[in-house]
């Protein structure tokens, strides 16, 4: 599928709709092997475009309001594997294999590092790496 | 943890912090045995406490702008058997027990029932119940 092409099916129209949401939609990024959910993010049309050329994991980023390319500064980029609409066509499901084990900028595998409940406030994931190293921050 | 419990572990206060995205946070809804990505809705605080103290799936609806406990029409309601909150606090991770085994008001397991890259527009769920005998609608 090119990127200017339009997804169907016999119940119509499965391009996601920008119209909603003031243009960012909610995107579940989920390890293709594991099936652990990794990260929640957001796309414009624009990362969304950008997702399906490249098969990388491209956002937009609300604090920085500007294209996030997963991984352009740690490394740990996304290669998309595939990609799954929801009924209401307002939430992106992406499917990814995560280069470098660790999709969460705090070291973990997952941003869902934490437990809350029935737990209260036990980390459950593992540091993968030292952010302090990464990000040099 | 009772519903009026705070969060905290040696990194700080772990509450969903509902000062952000106007008071409506993100919530990815993961089958706790297969880990399928079942849906992905919204929580305000009310929401949030009644899912800690029910351990039931219960969210916001952006559309109908009221609580929304899932499958109080359906009968499929979620049975939550874990929560994560993300490293930003802003978004919510339920593992759940899905009653009646779809979570999709268009009777699918999950609402990602179309993969649409790089397979276009491809229905890859199966039908667990008619939307129309169940709604009435």
């Amino acid at each position: 599928m090119t990127s200017s092409e339009k997804c169907c099916c016999s119940s119509g129209n499965l391009d996601p709709d920008f119209a909603k949401c003031g243009g960012l939609l909610p995107v579940v990024v989920q390890d293709a092997q594991s099936g652990d959910v990794l990260m929640m993010a957001y796309m414009n049309e624009e990362a969304w475009q950008e997702t399906l050329k490249t098969s990388r994991g491209v956002f937009f980023s609300r604090s920085r309001q500007k294209l996030w390319r997963k991984g352009e500064e740690s490394g740990n980029l996304q290669v998309v594997t595939s990609i799954y609409i929801d009924c209401d066509r307002d939430t992106i499901l992406l499917k990814v294999d995560q280069i470098g084990g660790a999709a969460c900028h705090e070291g973990y595998k997952s941003c869902f590092f934490r437990e809350i409940a029935p737990q209260c406030g036990k980390i459950v994931g593992e540091r993968v790496f030292d952010p302090a190293t990464v990000y040099k921050k």
